[in-house]
């Protein structure tokens, strides 16, 4: 297995996971700073040119797995890999941020669901959309479509 | 350092690295199979209801990384996170995929762009896009201009 390793760390608002928010309609709006480590800042070189980056990062505060769960935007449960369930077999986050702006080897993102101290694995650039009208949502879509009733 | 570990494996068509489309216009149309770990199947309950999927992969054949490079899109270099460079201080790779069907553990799906025997670290539900039109593409829009004039 190759070697992965955290290239920094991200400052959040959030210092408890209890104060993200979660489910549908959950805004992630807030702000803070992807803080990745000096010796990797070259990496970093004309990143400030894309709107929207991924960010791959670990739920380091997450024991164990489980994988069938009930997530906050429905009321029956689902496989965790057909959900964004923290408790994944690979504690692996994925969050698309706005880039603000760079500052040195701090990144000003907006978008940011994850606790102050999260490690960060990676970052790439958001290059492309699959059109809306492709996309379909599964047991996502019913939930909100019974909600709406 | 929470433990990451495989899911699965790709069975992709590609079984060197050579072989897969790179840089812009390479169209991934390559059909694929995700085949995960029995012991994991009941995690992708109700998968089969999104059109598309994230994987999160390891670069397994890379060694090292380079914080600099220059993409097969581009002739002048850039940071290792404004590109999809396999060689990444974390050898992550992520690829959108659409999902065709699902038999069992093994997910058959469009848009595989890793090799054979890939390890997958995790799959996750393809919710919401970006608009076309919120979306900046720094270094590689102006590649794509160059190129066309």
């Amino acid at each position: 297995m190759s070697e992965i390793q955290p290239i920094g760390f991200v400052k959040s608002p959030y210092t408890e996971t209890s104060q993200i928010p979660k489910g549908c309609g959950a805004s992630h709006e807030a702000e803070g700073v992807l803080e990745i480590e000096p010796e990797f800042e070259e990496g970093l070189t004309d990143i400030e040119g894309f709107s929207h980056l991924f960010v791959i990062w670990v739920f380091h505060k997450v024991e164990g797995y489980s994988l069938l769960g009930t997530p906050p935007t429905d009321n029956r449960p689902h496989g965790v890999f057909a959900t964004r369930s923290p408790f994944r077999p690979s504690p692996i986050g994925l969050t698309v941020v706005e880039l603000i702006r760079r500052d040195g080897s701090r990144l000003h993102v907006r978008g940011v669901d994850m606790v102050d101290g999260t490690p960060i694995l990676d970052i790439k650039p958001y290059l492309s959309s699959i059109p809306q009208e492709k996309l379909r949502r599964g047991w996502l879509a019913e939930a909100e479509e019974r909600r709406s009733k």
